[in-house]
């Protein structure tokens, strides 16, 4: 019997659901010495698995699982001094430890419709509550990181299997914000 | 009772399933003096409803009906001085018609996965037979045109409801495909 297709350990053996009245809690980078640690105030939002080759993802995992809270929620509070931006051309300003490499947080800083949001990795947090993930993004990329295209079936297969729903973009209500911020600036929104 | 979600003519009553024995046909653009016409041999592939705002599309539609076939099949018979590049930066080499507007074929010529193919609209042949649309693309970019982002409920549902699937990019066999020629060119694909 083959093995099940693993996505993501926070994910592998079904979604944990998340608690209402969560009020927020710290990350802390992979390094046992002087460890990054970031607090987020409150709960975090849209929540989800992303296949994309940039985001972050825990040693032999296909996908990351990514969230967004707003920037003023986020604080930098230990060690802050270790991390440095993968790429400062990218969308998400992905602050990463220069020791372990986890992406501690990703402020979007430039005119967009996320702008105000940051990207986080609630997996480094032992907090409990945080949202479930709530759907799968960029799910196709994953062939861009080396998972053969005859295997994508079984993945999203999977995908729906642990309760999410898989896209190749982001979600249609996600897709709907960028849609509309960009009808925005060109002048279309007609209300 | 309020009006049924229009989305495009050739699909509003439903969709019109092809024909397999089906051995091309003829486009005509909508000019009554001197039209062009592209001669298609054999069928389409892939065709859909197209939800961007660059798609040639009839009047009121908020969807174009897209399908792609081998440049090689796709030969402008008559009047072709009538032709004209819309944006030459494009992927799509969409070539319309002078006088009518209409997009009578857009090959893509530059290195991509979808290099050597035509993207056409069987909607301006009279021949019947053609490949039904398979699914719709970038439904969220119809917003971009100028539909209202609380209309995207109600379209989403009735593009189920004729049969169809929306995505807001391609399908995932398409997205596959894309993800598979980036995969090679970066040296990713293990097989």
């Amino acid at each position: 019997m083959p093995d099940k297709v693993r996505l993501h350990p926070a994910i592998d053996d079904g979604v944990v659901a998340g608690s209402e009245s969560f009020s927020g809690g710290t990350l802390t980078c992979l390094c046992t010495d002087r460890p990054v640690k970031v607090r987020i105030d409150g709960q975090v939002a849209h929540n989800h698995a992303c296949g994309c080759t940039k985001c972050w993802k825990p040693a032999g995992a296909i996908f990351s699982i990514v969230a967004v809270a707003p920037t003023a929620n986020v604080h930098v509070t230990e060690n802050g001094d270790k991390l440095a931006v993968v790429d400062p051309s990218a969308l998400i300003q992905r602050h990463a430890c220069k020791a372990c490499g986890a992406h501690m947080h990703g402020p979007v800083e430039r005119d967009h419709a996320f702008k105000g949001l940051t990207f986080v990795h609630t997996e480094l947090s032992k907090d409990k509550g945080w949202q479930a993930p709530q759907f799968a993004a960029f799910v196709s990329s994953v062939i861009e990181s080396g998972v053969p295209p005859r295997e994508m079936d079984g993945i999203r297969g999977r995908i729906r299997e642990v309760g999410l729903e898989p896209y190749d973009c982001l979600s249609p209500a996600l897709m709907d914000v960028l849609a509309t911020f960009a009808a925005r600036k060109a002048g279309m929104l007609r209300e």
